[in-house]
């Protein structure tokens, strides 16, 4: 890559796939401060969480749009996406990634069956500063307007100030306009959940078949949440990390004497 | 499903598909403590991390070889599996989900990408006290006796104490015979991470194509890790939980002021 002195080089993904206006949004954002490439799935791939592909070739395309270059299309999951950047395109760690603007809400468990937060977390395993956006609206003409100014707020700031090493930022911004944003909140990760239904169905040979659905429940009434910051119209930012060690739970484990 | 009455009802899974040698042993080892309903994928889904199945139908079919049920086979990810066994076929919780016996190596950081993990962490998310086993051995013939033996033990004590709300139990066991195994540890996850490299290809059409490759690097020199105990010839158990917040990075955030 060859690129202008002193800006940062940002690495642009998503879940959505390269053609969803939600990563358009965040690539113009970014524009403003660094030089901006794109890696990111050829089709939707959301609900991927931390898949990488083991026993599939990947591709790996440059593509173009009436003469303008939208970057790279990988024909893999958001994480593919980010080690095929820095191995194949980059040839060095970006100085951030950002992964969205993802079509749709990534806070509280939704961090954990997230392609766009999974492609932040293996930036940050790669030790680049990262980041994933969402917006928390699931609209076919949903306005990116407010995403797109925060995600360029906090981005600024990670590159000013850093991350604490083994921590990445899952940022969740409500579907409000910007000017009823009230804010940005540091949070912690709800503790809620979804209870699934299975919509059971007949296929025309009369096999069953069944498409997932559920209603997101959040018990967590703490207003120390990010679920409590999206529904009092603040912008959610969750440190998140990959270490997963209970720490806590380790004393009562020790307790059991196994052997 | 009826059962016979005071035996625990075990549900298992795991991420090799339904035929792998590493489900069968687990299954024989759990039919001794509980009653054990097998939900497993029909093909293996290695490296599917917390995948979710949003796009496509999922089916479930009950599977006999010889006339034995094997249990329900499910066409989506191991995370699928354990939504459907709850919602579609136990129409109650379980009492324990055992996962794996995973046929590789799941310590460290490849708890992240790991089907088998993810199941486990899919049923703790679902109030199902939950482990995943994992043999640290790649061999087409790698002999799970060891394995087996431990998980025995531990489900054992996790139906016996419970576990700490919001963790679940990640098992490796070393690749040595019963006997070399020195006992168990608990520990926290090794902080190393996987050093990607891609296999460039050509394909008969002179068009590039990329397998993904790489070798594990442990700088983490701790006693205390997961990574430790298997080079010692301990099994390792780390708790692991699915609250991902950075708790620690919360107070540096906070000075940003990013209004």
């Amino acid at each position: 890559m060859s690129t202008s002195s002193n800006r940062p080089i940002i690495l642009a993904t998503n879940d959505d796939g390269i053609t969803a206006p939600g990563l358009r949004n965040l690539v113009e954002a970014m524009r403003e401060i660094g030089d901006v490439v794109v890696v990111a799935p050829d089709s939707p791939q959301s609900g991927m969480g931390h898949a990488i592909t083991l026993h599939h070739p990947l591709r790996l395309d440059k593509v173009e749009i009436h003469g303008e270059s939208l970057g790279y299309q990988c024909s893999g999951t958001p994480v593919d996406c980010v080690k095929l950047a820095v191995n194949q395109i980059l040839h060095r760690k970006p100085d951030l990634l950002v992964s969205g603007i993802n079509h749709g809400n990534n806070s509280s468990i939704n961090v954990i069956y997230s392609g766009t937060m999974s492609a932040a977390m293996e930036g940050a395993i790669e030790g680049i500063p990262s980041v994933g956006f969402s917006l928390n609206n699931y609209e076919l003409d949903a306005d990116f307007t407010a995403a797109a100014y925060y995600a360029k707020k906090i981005a600024r700031n990670i590159l000013e100030h850093g991350l604490p090493s083994g921590s990445l930022l899952n940022v969740n911004i409500p579907a409000v306009p910007l000017s009823d944003i009230k804010g940005v909140k540091i949070c912690r990760q709800a503790m809620a959940k979804w209870e699934e239904k299975f919509d059971e169905r007949l296929d025309p040979s009369r096999r069953k078949y069944y498409w997932l659905t559920g209603k997101f429940v959040n018990n967590d009434k703490g207003a120390d949440t990010d679920e409590w910051a999206l529904a009092n119209k603040y912008v959610s930012v969750v440190p998140v990390e990959f270490d997963f060690t209970a720490h806590h739970a380790i004393p009562f484990l020790n307790e059991w004497k196994i052997d």
